[in-house]
């Protein structure tokens, strides 16, 4: 699955900056595949890109509709449909992280065979998988990993991905979510795969490569999250990585949406990932720190990284405030200690 | 989901002793539910009941026919359908365990529906399914755990259920897994969920109960397992188990299928599904071991598991060669040391 670029980001008529938080994310991470917005509603939030008709978009170039928002429950609601139909008669593909399927609404299936587009449930479409094997890959392996869910696993990979190219090395971020699948066009959902094929389906995403080329692949959950441990378990496992990239908020009281869990101890949760990555990469290493400080000032936020560089004698940062810089260059310097 | 008994064991025309390991799996532990066989020829393995016709398993009221083979790739042999038909027309339902579906079958989803009986796909059937949310349950709950697949989760638990049932205690085994659920008429296949659900699938096969029952949940795979430990995490996250029963096979050279992966340390084993356990039972204790010593002659069998109860402190059993008494008095009396 590879989703043609650049993308038309549709924001529907949803009036809650929360719900284009997919949107916000493709046009940060790749402003140059972004041809143009297109809003329903006078009050949807504004991206600042040129508002485009669906013809306006197709005339400059426009491959994708992107469906760049959330909505509860993850139906596409009615309204939306329009504009999907004029898309698909426009000859563009139609890109959506919904739960209900777009290829499930019947006469919109049948105008894309028709006109040869596709349309990309990306929560639903994956190559067809195997179970895992857990055997050896060439090529060196990043893995985000976290405390607990939303904690910026996939920022930081997507970060780490654009220091490692700005520094001239080979690599590619792996995309395990539907907003980072937007992002890079392509990988899959592993959190809507059949149980049994969770680590095979990491193994596919991230192939044997050249001996010099990164993946830094996007994490998902956490080991200590009770409803998503599974994912997260395969993940690490399918990855097989070198090293990883621990991620965590600064202040969250307790687990997102579980008030009766509280957030766990990051040094359990860095041995319990180191563990877990064992199996299949021995050789693995915790390579930094990922916090995301919002919620504290700049000095409580240093205390608070210096704290856990002293711990664990590996850089900590917040990306958004201070940049990847530091860890990026560990990375590269525990790597330079040779073949291990 | 609730699958009729009793059972016509349709056997169709395999000839591999082990392709009617779930038909064996339903004698041995649901004899009662067993009506009969059907084979389809003469080499078929016979599991000593009566060879019956539909027709004749109808007369002597079996309510489903079950699929009991496996074959390779999992798709139904066309010259198994016939029988599926006969067995519809007769008013029986059907279950199979195979990954093709029955209800696949157009002709035969029809005539199901025209005579009102059900098609059970155990490896595709569940109810709608939530997320985890790891919310502390009534009732006890003992899980059986692996050093791999395949050294006798299943056997342990129902081994167990039987013995508690013996005792006079309310206790049910909950089935994970496609022979398990045919064996307890109900269940829900954890392999087969989408990864997102696996944890809130068990949570929703073992609700709430009285708390003086329990249930006794099959495991799956093992969290060191390259390929199934997401199942396995999130099994036992869903699960919040109170007890845990370690499963091994002796002298299994390594984890099966996978040459390249030796079997795990059991005290590491032990240690990382204790771990794993207290993310949603913090009071979780290991209440014995179950070993498939069927390699090794009963001097070599006794010695290993003395070892292992000196070394763990609880007993160790092997369920087939010395019975699985001395785990469930173990149990019971770590049980009865009182509220913890």
């Amino acid at each position: 699955m590879q989703i043609p670029q650049p993308y038309l980001l549709f924001l529907g008529d949803v009036r809650d900056p929360l719900a284009v938080k997919m949107a916000r994310g493709i046009l940060a991470w790749r402003p140059e595949a972004c041809v143009g917005q297109l809003r329903l509603d006078a009050q949807t939030p504004d991206l600042g890109l040129d508002d485009l008709t669906v013809a306006e978009a197709a005339a400059r170039g426009a491959r994708t509709m992107v469906i760049g928002t959330a909505n509860a429950g993850g139906k596409l609601p009615i309204q939306w449909l329009d504009s999907v139909r004029e898309a698909v008669a426009h000859g563009m593909n139609v890109a959506s992280g919904m739960h209900q399927r777009l290829g499930a609404v019947e006469d919109i299936a049948a105008a894309a065979r028709g006109k040869g587009v596709e349309l990309f449930d990306v929560r639903h479409v994956h190559p067809p998988l195997e179970v895992g094997n857990g055997a050896r890959r060439p090529g060196k392996r990043v893995l985000s990993v976290g405390t607990d869910c939303s904690v910026g696993k996939m920022f930081t990979a997507l970060a780490l991905e654009a220091e490692l190219k700005k520094r001239g090395i080979d690599a590619d971020f792996r995309a395990t979510g539907q907003s980072g699948i937007m992002i890079a066009g392509e990988g899959i959902a592993i959190d809507a795969v059949i149980a049994d094929f969770i680590s095979g389906a990491v193994e596919q995403l991230t192939p044997a490569n050249d001996t010099d080329h990164w993946d830094v692949i996007e994490g998902q959950g956490s080991l200590l999250n009770p409803a998503y441990a599974g994912v997260s378990m395969g993940l690490i496992h399918g990855a097989q990585p070198d090293y990883l990239i621990m991620c965590h908020e600064l202040g969250r009281p307790h687990m997102r949406h579980m008030s009766h869990f509280p957030v766990p101890d990051i040094n359990a949760c860095v041995e319990l990932n180191l563990t877990c990555a064992r199996v299949t990469n021995p050789a693995v290493r915790l390579a930094g720190f990922s916090v995301n400080t919002s919620s504290a000032n700049e000095e409580e936020a240093r205390t608070f990284l210096q704290e856990l560089e002293r711990r664990f004698g590996v850089p900590a940062t917040d990306p958004v405030r201070f940049g990847i810089e530091k860890v990026a260059s560990h990375l590269l310097a525990l790597d330079a200690q040779g073949d291990r």
